[in-house]
């Protein structure tokens, strides 16, 4: 079994509300490691609108999701955050009073005082194409996400999509597929131009192809994909070759596996208190737009106060004997130090 | 009677929490007036630390308070408030379902709909002087403000302490009252050198009277004082007549009128719900520092937070008939014309 890596808190989430519970846990000398489904930080601002003006953060008046990110990394730096990027906490064991052993799906094991929920929406979740009998191949042949480019080395590879990620991957796993096959139901792209200039090049040269169309089903055997039926706009059916297949087809937000650790749920949200931010399991709090409580409201601003709160809570959970004494960071010269500017 | 001035929203407290307070407000359509006692916006942020740096407000890693309440101002601009400085609200009288008669302490007179306080602390008041009996002379001779300087023409004029308030006042009173005495219990000085070397000019012009001491007791009758009764630091006693008394002690924090609004207090502070933060009166919200609920923290980031769920409940009242239709500045462009950014 892998070593569980021991923290005092595990946040799970990296959003703006993940990060900010950072600092507000820091001020009270709870370290933390925080993991994210994405493979950034930021969450939904850094993931949908990184360049959308946002107007509502108090005493900001007009920033970036992405200018709000940056400043929030800047913020919390000084409590050495460590962050697990690309993987999902699929299970959260309660294993003492409080204590919890969290496992993601790509085998680390947490083991931490107190964790916080900060999931967002819930988990990104690459949309599943609507092709009948998909399920049987996904995580053997057919693929949401690219962890290792030499899974597909020397393989027949479809990539379907026609937005950024269908693009990128297209002109960087070219080079190392037998061959590769892009699917789209149409003859545009939502792609940056440049790469979608590269993949017409490379279609032109003959060494790789580009069909407009769409999959209609998928042969193999065992979760061994063997080829792809695919028709074209104009009516035709052809079946094409394949042994790994990447259906890009954006992602979607699912509470996901939150579901199955026990804590209340209220109209798909978890709920909470609004003294401490803790779920019905003493020790597990969340905080930002996962959460519901009479009177919420899903503002970014609302995640930082109730991550101010919580951490309060959380405090007695981690320094069972110590007492917590409220200070300003204006005028205490302890706070100050943590943050390095005493 | 004063022809009141009607307003969808009345805030009491110019402090950040109210000026955020507008923001939430403004983009419910809710048209807002501000009163403070101060005779500027920012509260405690710009009269006690305008140039010392807040780390805590997410996002903002460093700021001044004076830089936090430009920010502020800079963010509410589009929703026009109008300002009403150096005024106290003093009573508030419900005389609708809800609709509020709010009087301050200079006679203006408001109808809002709803009241929001949002006063911090509590009021700034000036601290009364250790001297017997001298709330009988109070606002007809002795004054803890400057509200109009020619009350002062031709009086024999005593002004006390060491301070800003004190020697700029003596500075600029001197040429209108028939003589200025200023009395500090030792010969130093926190105010400006610039100012205080003015003050020993006209000291040793012979133009006023400088002694170190402290004020006994006073005389007169009626409220009309005549003279103070001076004791030096070398034990000497003297009767100095003067008219009118201006002593500067400093400010100290107090609830203030709020205690006698009627609404349901703990521990000294205003007790609101965690929904719409309302106190026990129905559409008397308060937010900030002065309110309490389980879990409580004193965090200018908290008092942000209650605006923006206090401003939903307000706007149910304001707009009884309309449906509240929850937006983010990002993605509506119906927000973003009220900004004046689309």
């Amino acid at each position: 079994m892998t070593e569980p890596i021991k923290t005092d808190a595990l946040v799970i989430g990296a959003g703006p509300c993940g990060l900010f519970a950072v600092f507000e846990l820091g001020l009270l000398d709870i370290k933390t490691h925080l993991v994210d489904v994405l493979d950034k930080v930021g969450g939904q601002c850094a993931e949908l609108y990184p360049e959308k003006p946002i107007y509502d953060i108090p005493a900001v008046p007009r920033v970036t999701g992405q200018e709000l990110v940056d400043a929030l990394m800047v913020q919390i730096a000084p409590f050495g955050p460590t962050f697990h990027l690309g993987e999902m906490v699929t299970t959260i064991e309660r294993i003492g009073d409080p204590l919890f052993r969290c496992t993601t799906d790509r085998g680390t094991v947490f083991e931490a005082k107190v964790v916080i929920v900060a999931a967002g929406g819930g988990s990104f979740q690459p949309k599943r194409p609507p092709i009948k009998g998909i399920e049987a191949y996904e995580d053997s042949s057919v693929f949401y996400a690219v962890r290792k480019m030499e899974t597909f080395r020397d393989k027949r590879l479809m990539i379907v999509g026609g937005g950024d990620s269908a693009l990128d991957w297209t002109v960087n796993l070219q080079p190392i597929a037998h061959r590769v096959t892009l699917v789209h139901r149409r003859d545009e792209f939502r792609a940056a131009p440049d790469t979608v200039n590269k993949m017409r090049s490379l279609v032109a040269r003959g060494d790789m192809d580009l069909v407009i169309g769409q999959v209609m089903s998928l042969e193999g055997e065992g979760g061994a994909l063997s080829a792809a039926v695919v028709r074209t706009n104009d009516g035709v059916t052809s079946t094409i070759p394949c042994e790994a297949m990447l259906p890009f087809f954006g992602l979607t937000m699912k509470l996901g596996p939150i579901a199955d650790w026990g804590v209340a749920l209220q109209d798909g949200l978890v709920a909470v208190d609004t003294e401490k931010f803790e779920t019905s399991v003493p020790g597990l709090f969340a905080i930002g737009d996962i959460n519901t409580y009479p009177g919420k409201l899903k503002l970014i601003l609302s995640g930082f106060h109730e991550g101010a709160l919580m951490a309060q809570a959380a405090s007695r959970y981690v320094f069972p004997e110590k007492r917590v004494v409220f200070q300003y960071t204006t005028s205490s010269t302890s706070l100050q130090k943590k943050l390095g500017v005493a």
